[in-house]
């Protein structure tokens, strides 16, 4: 895969992204779409939600710091996007951790059409059914198959699913991607996963027409961003500023040379 | 003019700048003034918006992530400000990008007599009744003579209008001033344009009496620190750190040797 | 004291630190905790504050941007912790700037029973009856003995009261506790209050027998990365990166050289 083709294409068309996601991490989903070279943007008013989305090529959709009117919010803007065709990535943060989170969760998928379903492990095994618990909002191993549960998911609602980890899964209901990009550093790091979520809401919207793979390419230069920035950092908070200004250099040469995705 | 001499007021006079703004930002927003060796504070419920207000020597409001209760605890806290003589700085961040985000900016500025009304471009433009559509929070092309735009609101509204960009219009309705400080790669940071609408709150909350000279002043310091920062820095998230470092150290061989400020 | 021993059991036990906190630093509250090799969470939808409180080892209340609602739900997972004998700490960020707020803060203390209330010196001081008025967040000077203070607050509500400062004052209904790690750049960053609230949570969730040798064990380290961290930034905003590096890298070398708490 000419993972480099994707970035180039987000650098070009420089896709606005319009979020409704969590207060924790919001600004960095902001900044890591900048740095990529797009447009972020980020209303959740009900009365400017669905024209907001409208303007976009993307919606991110994160339940992190949910709360009922959020989620109605979130349902608006998403069916806004599905009337236009405007690819929606939902980051089913904390999923399984509560009940509500639970219930909020599966009644946004059901109202709207997702173009990428995106947890850890965990996270997602909860939204496939599984009687897993996650704690918080940080990966619990499930001890279950998760290519296995994942492409089942990715079939049963017709959709990409990403299944964020040490290795990346990224299947839709024919194809299944890995990225094995990124570090442990990355673990360390509050919003890494949501950054991951506005990472492919940015390369989804630039490549609309091949979610899966723009889903990969994007996780892979995220992830490459990150393997450059660790050896120049202190520790995860100057990790995490060296990683949105690698993100912002990122070159054929790094891309090429370093991207680890497979079919 | 003596720009330096406003930011020693600042530092000297220590103004608690209250603010109402958005959540994407609102971390830059509170450091940068404290960065300028000012206060601030953020406070919107409404039971408390506007005896937090009385407290304080400036009022920002910031409409980003508007919501209508949010609207009214602006409000509120408006004509606390009014009501004291406390000047009120609103940045009318992403209007022109939704009919609501019009409205409330419309509703606001009739609702509260305002100092200062800070945009890039397209949004001043669109305050100013013109036809501009802007594309999410980031400046659009708007193909006007944006000094004439921003004299003539200046006027039409009796307050300091703000128009940032390459070059930053600060006109009031007698005089503009033109500041030429800082550089390309403040646009590839989120949240440059709502720090810079708190830096102009803090140094109009600091010399009250000339706000237009005030905001030209604050801009031109926050953009010199700007201009040192980019030197120093890896890519947009360590050029924001030290953005902020550097404000804090600014002194007056800086100011008086960098400033670039007309009138 | 061994003020490590209480580090490695952080590290060791990895306690889920519930949050209710402020939209302003809620990032450095997660990350802070983070860093210290312990994982944050931050749910506060009514439907499910006390159901994320039932997985954590520890909650942390901030009121720094409080409305009505969100004190409701600070109850309902105050209450909760109380019924699973979870340590609540309370930040009453703010505590004396406005009636609303002073008001909020009294009735959580009634409706929950706080194991650590934390605040500034003149938070603190408002908080026990006192007639001191605070400006914003930031602290003022009181004039007050605040070692008499904290402890006649800690006999009358029965917790273990920390007063920052200088001198952080850390008493319960028996003993008090001196931490004197520190330095005056903490006060020109935005959060390092807020931080430190979560730095005791995650402390006193690892050792809740012993929350005020865990509050002044937990602000000793934070104080101690602080002290790192100074000497290699540039500033507020560097500076408070390379803390959140230096806490994550602290090692027991560090701790036992520099740590200065009395009893």
């Amino acid at each position: 895969m000419d993972v480099y083709s994707f970035l180039e294409a987000v650098r070009e068309k420089k896709p606005l992204v319009h979020h409704l996601t969590n207060w924790v991490t919001i600004y960095d989903c902001a900044q890591v779409v900048k740095s990529l070279g797009a447009s972020p943007v980020m209303a959740h008013a009900p009365e400017e939600a669905a024209d907001m989305t409208g303007l976009a090529s993307a919606l991110v959709l994160n339940i992190g710091t949910l709360t009922a009117d959020f989620i109605e919010s979130m349902k608006l803007a998403g069916r806004a996007a599905n009337g236009r065709h405007i690819p929606v990535v939902l980051d089913v943060c904390g999923a399984g951790a509560t009940p509500f989170r639970d219930r909020m969760s599966l009644e946004l998928i059901d109202a709207v059409r997702i173009s990428v379903i995106k947890g850890n492990g965990s996270e997602i095994a909860r939204i496939a059914g599984l009687d897993v618990r996650t704690r918080g909002v940080d990966a619990a191993d499930v001890g279950e198959d998760l290519r296995a549960v994942a492409s089942s998911l990715a079939r049963e609602r017709q959709c990409t699913v990403v299944v964020t980890g040490k290795e990346d899964i990224v299947a839709d209901p024919e194809t299944t991607y890995f990225v094995r990009n990124g570090n442990e550093m990355m673990t360390h790091v509050v919003g890494t996963g949501c950054m991951a979520a506005s990472v492919i809401g940015t390369f989804v919207g630039a490549s609309p027409q091949v979610p899966a793979a723009a889903s990969a390419a994007g996780l892979s230069c995220y992830e490459i961003a990150a393997e450059i920035a660790v050896g120049e950092s202190e520790g995860p908070a100057t990790f995490k500023q060296l990683l949105l200004d690698r993100i912002y250099r990122l070159t054929r040469g790094d891309v090429d040379s370093m991207q680890k995705v497979e079919q």
